[in-house]
């Protein structure tokens, strides 16, 4: 830590994980990193987890995004209804006295029914870098959001299962014997990928025949593991073609994930920019700390 | 037990269970069952584990289905390429000394890959209970098959992985928090079911949606595994639309999938015929029976 103590600090508190940084501006001091996600804390045990994690830092207040603010976080952070600027928006923790802790509300869906949350903190921040920015963010995942940003507002998005389907099928499923490695091998990702986004019907018979194939010696384990990507985010870009066609698009995601996605795309003829998710992210708080005192 | 003893046992040794069946003809005397699959034994447990089982019954000659013929199983039985006759074929297990074992042979498909080991039987059980049956067979369980019958042979077959990925989904996923129950929401079935097969990309979007309508409180947890149910059976349908559509079908399976295949195959216009699944498995292994002494 650096001799001046931070002004705030930004938090991504999700599922799995607990991100912090000690803030100075829009500047990084320090970065801490648990596995204290709100999945494993009950209710009472936000506050001094939190407290724990960033001892040393002082009392600046806490920004945070993510699953923190769900019903069976901290403190329900109510969904914004979409259509609905691409701003942030803070509700602030009750009963912490140790410093002010505000959490940034997710955004809903309701036809057809979806839920972003820590998403819309991402697309905040992508319009810092980007403002004059039209078109679709993709943000690969567990849950893979694809997000319509029209003249400063979240228009309509869609979510996809792909990276926890490709981890279910890679990991629990008869396929769990066949996969080896990851996704190394582009030939298979991209066949598999064209075959998905042409007849995606068609992809769900392709799933087993990984596993015949593998059988009866006609693919090797590491193009098995390449060719599910390539069927999983096929299928994926046939169910949101409606939201990248002739779109510009905005890539925030894993260094993992985030070339397999620009890559399907671009064998669509989309060139999308990727943007680091970790620096999206403190944009997105950093605009969120602006608001503060405005808060619902 | 009654006082003669069997003249032969007939077995279904799959992955997760071992069933076997004291037989004099095609007249069953008396039914076992235990949890003994061949994916928890070594080779080397096979024999005694088979022995054991059949304890009390002679030394009967056993003929078997199902992965016991793999070639992780006791003794693997080749898979025969399809095209071919839907006709049983055996192999002996050699070095068991306490009686013959003939496990019946998989067929497999090498264009698109495919496999299937234990349908096989079924399937030839079938066309002694149906002799003339032309047609598509339907079995669906973990891995459903499709297959063409044509002038008394596999013509050809898909497998699809609808059971175990809605086994993954609902208990593995983030939709476990919003899945209650089985499917007897019929309407929510129907409606997934035939949302998916007219656009089987956008189903891809409509999984993560059920859980947000949970969130949203828009879909009953009942609800939201019927639809699951028809979502998944739907995209099926339009994954094998070529192996059913205008054609005669016959369903084989559980009492809890095959009525959601025949809702969903009727609501398209086809009146598929159910087979009890234990009646057409003893009957081909029955047959399989009558070809001792021609195994391969």
């Amino acid at each position: 830590m650096s001799d001046a103590a931070p002004d705030w600090i930004a938090a991504d508190w999700g599922t799995t994980h607990l991100r912090l940084w000690a803030m100075r501006g829009c500047e990084v001091r320090e970065r801490r990193a648990s596995d204290q996600g709100m999945g494993k804390l009950t209710p009472a045990r936000f506050g001094p987890v939190l407290e724990a994690a960033v001892a040393g830092w002082g009392a600046a207040p806490v920004v945070t995004c993510g699953m923190v603010g769900s019903r069976q976080g901290w403190a329900e952070a109510p969904y914004t209804p979409a259509p609905c600027a691409a701003e942030p928006r803070l509700v602030r923790v009750p009963d912490h006295a140790a410093r002010p802790v505000y959490i940034a509300r997710g955004v809903r869906q309701d036809s057809p029914p979806d839920v972003m949350r820590g998403e819309e903190t991402q697309i905040a921040g992508l319009r810092l870098r980007e403002p004059g920015f039209e078109g679709t963010v993709c943000l690969p995942g567990t849950h893979t959001k694809w997000v319509a940003l029209h003249a400063g507002r979240i228009a309509r998005f869609r979510s996809c299962m792909t990276g926890e389907i490709y981890d279910l099928l890679a990991h629990r499923s008869v396929l769990r014997h066949t996969l080896e490695g990851g996704c190394e091998d582009m030939d298979a990702f991209d066949r598999g990928c064209a075959e998905a986004l042409a007849d995606p019907a068609a992809a769900y018979g392709a799933l087993f025949a990984l596993r015949a194939r593998a059988l009866l010696g006609d693919l090797a384990p590491g193009a098995a593991a390449s060719r599910l990507s390539g069927l999983l985010i096929g299928w994926e870009l046939a169910a949101t073609r409606d939201l990248w066609h002739r779109q510009p698009v905005a890539l925030i995601g894993s260094p993992v994930l985030s070339p397999l996605y620009a890559r399907a795309l671009a064998a669509c003829g989309i060139a999308a920019r990727r943007h680091d998710a970790e620096d999206v992210t403190l944009a997105g708080l950093y605009a969120a700390r602006q608001t503060i005192g405005a808060e619902a």
